[in-house]
């Protein structure tokens, strides 16, 4: 086992972990794996981060199932870390302390839809493709998109995914009703009711979600639904200057003309889309809108947008309203991240997501695309401006000692820019192993109030440790 | 001092009290009261749960003297209570093991009012009603509405307050973007920026809102605000039966009809709003809605909610566009909670607050009704039914041990139904002391994740201990 050296100290030993997995190998049979590439597999994947294998993977199939791992693994006091898709930008999968991965894919069953409550039931494993196929047919969908398909909605309450329906619907902050959880000590715990309001003591579902499997395992939650509005309007509009497409979105917001996605791809972007996807849009800061509503509401608010954006540079206003015009007016938006790899083959990508109030978003865009352009860096920009966040996504090469320097000031510089205008460094992908350094310089003495918490719920620390800070 | 008795054990003991006292008459001078008026006024005042005073009020003025007193009173093991308004309906304010009561009140400056963000930061000692006449010029409001024009924000936050207005605006939850909050050790936390997203670390914020001053003690905070809505629109109407008026929410809320307040009176509140504010409303259940938009948006749901009414049994249908006609629509509603008293004159009122799923609703409601009836109790009824949230207000002879017996045994079964529907004990005013043993029945093992949470936060229980738990 290629992490054996990090297990000194608090955490069991190697004969321990054999111990453990021969236990484990008991109750799951051929539900646990310990071949490299699985375990590998079950590291972080997606990004520059090392990747930094579990010593094992197992697949529960049910809450009691997590809670039994976590009471076994607490025994041998060994890591235990909570997998879902994988999808994870910032290293929160990695097992830097070896340990037990936890793949929840296999607790993939929709418990109940309740379309007069708007809400639903369902296991930690199931995707966001698998929920909104099944909830089509009853004109519902739950709507927290951040962009990955496939992934699974315990990962996305986990780490408080949003993306670009957040504007309207909300984050996962907003839109997760209650989790059930497995605790450090093997108790399962439901957070709360299915009530839209409580008082009713610590608001613990708030606490897990963005709690990056460092305080429990999520193995089922219940999720605020949306009705598929009766009228859905896209709009795309090229503006002379980025400044004035951030100044239309900000007075979008407030006037509080109730867009659902409001998002800004820059002229780099543009670019890269243009090759990716073989369109022909004017290679200039362009916003993309969705408007939805009813046939009144939205014909309202497609003048009032195109009044905004006109007074604000636009240089072109296209919108559409069926399903296909409007798809092919966003696939620009939806290509953006694969076609910076395409237009820079070769080259490694990473993804930001700092968040600023939205008064600051033109100054901190600008002043970011011009450190880009001094550091001599390559990163399109693209950005779910209506909260506030936006991404740039640096190109580079990991093996130039030079650009990874580089690229490490710009970074560091980015996120110190968004938390000096009162925003923060991560609007949507979390802390992970990424954001370790960047969140100190955020919260001060506020992480020594999560270490504190932490400590309290999990004193042994097996709980995905090496997360958000160090103990 | 008259709580002596109950101060042995793990707090200081009376001359650990008296040193106390000593240090901080030296800090706050005159701004220190141990008289027994002054302290009974500090603790529970409004609710039938006992009055227990603290040993001492101080009035800080800044977070720095805040963190003063919660590091003396911890070196002293002597609690801290801190007070608001003294709004609280759960004996919240009371001081159960004595103590220093920390009254807010002085702390009231509005820091910032940001327009271009829709937000502002305020001390936790401005009140809501000095915070909406600030921001009226500024055609801004903050819409979080319990119905006390003279609670704090900092107590509201501290609760998690919310009323009429949450199902269109959220509750404090929704609106608090940060605080800032003295530590039970003494230090000050900050626990975000002013983002309108953030997935970096533990949500502190959500922690706080509505930890009832048991976790930390909030100073200072961030709250969203709303722009005045561009038309609003009142309508009233009365139904055959509460079932259908109930339905008439419920269908309102799935249609997603963007209503800002949808209010129910049983026929028992309005005939004790037409004794008390001299009306002549029909003795039915009525439903009281505002609509907000703009003036086609507002015409587009009046017409929606009209037909929804009339299908499910509305016997009239009233609605006002200006102010004045508004207001006196409405009318009924703001006297509610006045009117109780004035119709049974001597007698003493309590308020509770279950929600549910809104589908159960209507049960929940006649359940809660038939109760009443097979009681004898007289219990008028109004609810924020659009959360799925209703008030009942039980009149009752405190001295009258048989009268009080079956409001107990009331009590227990309304939180109890409300749990066995998906819902929760409290949607809005909290725990306190009140309701610990409906939230042990609500919570299970989450009261147990609780209390390590204030373990590892609070060791020495020094913040607002007898609140939410029992440790």
């Amino acid at each position: 086992m290629g992490t054996a050296k990090l297990h000194a100290g608090a955490y069991g030993d190697v004969s321990e972990r054999r111990r453990l997995i021969a236990s484990l190998r008991d109750i799951f049979g051929a539900r646990l794996a310990t071949g490299e590439a699985m375990r590998r597999q079950h590291a972080n994947t997606l990004t520059w981060i090392a990747n930094e294998p579990p010593d094992a993977v197992v697949w529960p199939e049910t809450t009691r199932e997590v809670a039994d791992v976590v009471r076994l693994a607490g025994t041998h006091r060994v890591p235990v870390i909570p997998f879902g898709a994988g999808t994870s930008l910032e290293g929160h999968v990695n097992a830097p302390c070896g340990g037990i991965a936890l793949d929840l894919q296999r607790m993939n069953r929709i418990i109940a839809v309740r379309a007069r409550d708007l809400d639903c039931t369902v296991e930690a494993g199931v995707t966001r493709r698998q929920l909104n196929q099944h909830l089509r047919d009853e004109g519902l969908f739950f709507p927290v998109d951040p962009g990955a398909e496939e992934a699974t909605l315990g990962g996305m309450a986990a780490t408080r995914a949003s993306g670009t329906n957040a504007v309207r619907y909300g984050t996962m902050r907003e839109n997760v009703l209650n989790v059930t959880a497995v605790m450090a000590d093997g108790s399962i715990v439901k957070t709360g009711g299915r009530a839209r309001k409580s008082a009713a003591g610590y608001d613990l579902t708030r606490l897990l979600v963005g709690s990056e499997g460092t305080l429990a395992i999520i193995t089922e939650l219940s999720l605020r639904l949306a009705a598929i509005p009766e009228s859905i309007v896209a709009a795309v509009c090229p503006f002379a200057t980025i400044d004035g497409a951030c100044n239309a979105s900000i007075q979008v917001i407030q006037l509080g003309l109730g867009v659902a996605r409001i998002e800004l791809l820059d002229a780099a972007q543009i670019g890269a889309v243009n090759v990716h996807s073989k369109l022909a849009l004017e290679e200039a800061p362009t916003l993309f809108v969705e408007l939805n509503g009813t046939p009144a509401s939205t014909r309202e608010q497609v003048a009032a947008f195109e009044e905004i954006a006109r007074a604000c540079g636009a240089l072109d206003f296209a919108w559409a309203a069926d399903a296909d015009a409007r798809r092919r007016l966003w696939q620009a938006r939806h290509d953006a991240f694969w076609s910076v790899g395409t237009r820079w083959p070769g080259k490694s990508v990473l993804v930001t997501d700092v968040a600023v109030p939205i008064s600051r978003l033109a100054e901190c865009i600008t002043e970011t695309e011009a450190d880009i352009r001094r550091s001599g860096l390559v990163a399109p920009i693209v950005g779910h401006v209506g909260d506030g966040n936006f991404h740039t996504i640096p190109v580079f090469d990991p093996s130039n000692l030079r650009e990874v320097a580089t690229l490490r000031g710009f970074l560091a510089r980015l996120s110190q820019r968004a938390i000096a205008m009162e925003g923060t460094c991560s609007g949507e992908h979390g802390i992970g192993q990424g954001k370790i350094d960047a969140l100190k310089r955020e919260m001060g003495t506020g992480v020594e109030v999560m270490r504190q918490i932490k400590r309290g719920l999990d004193p042994l620390n097996i709980l995905n440790p090496g997360k958000i800070f160090t103990l």
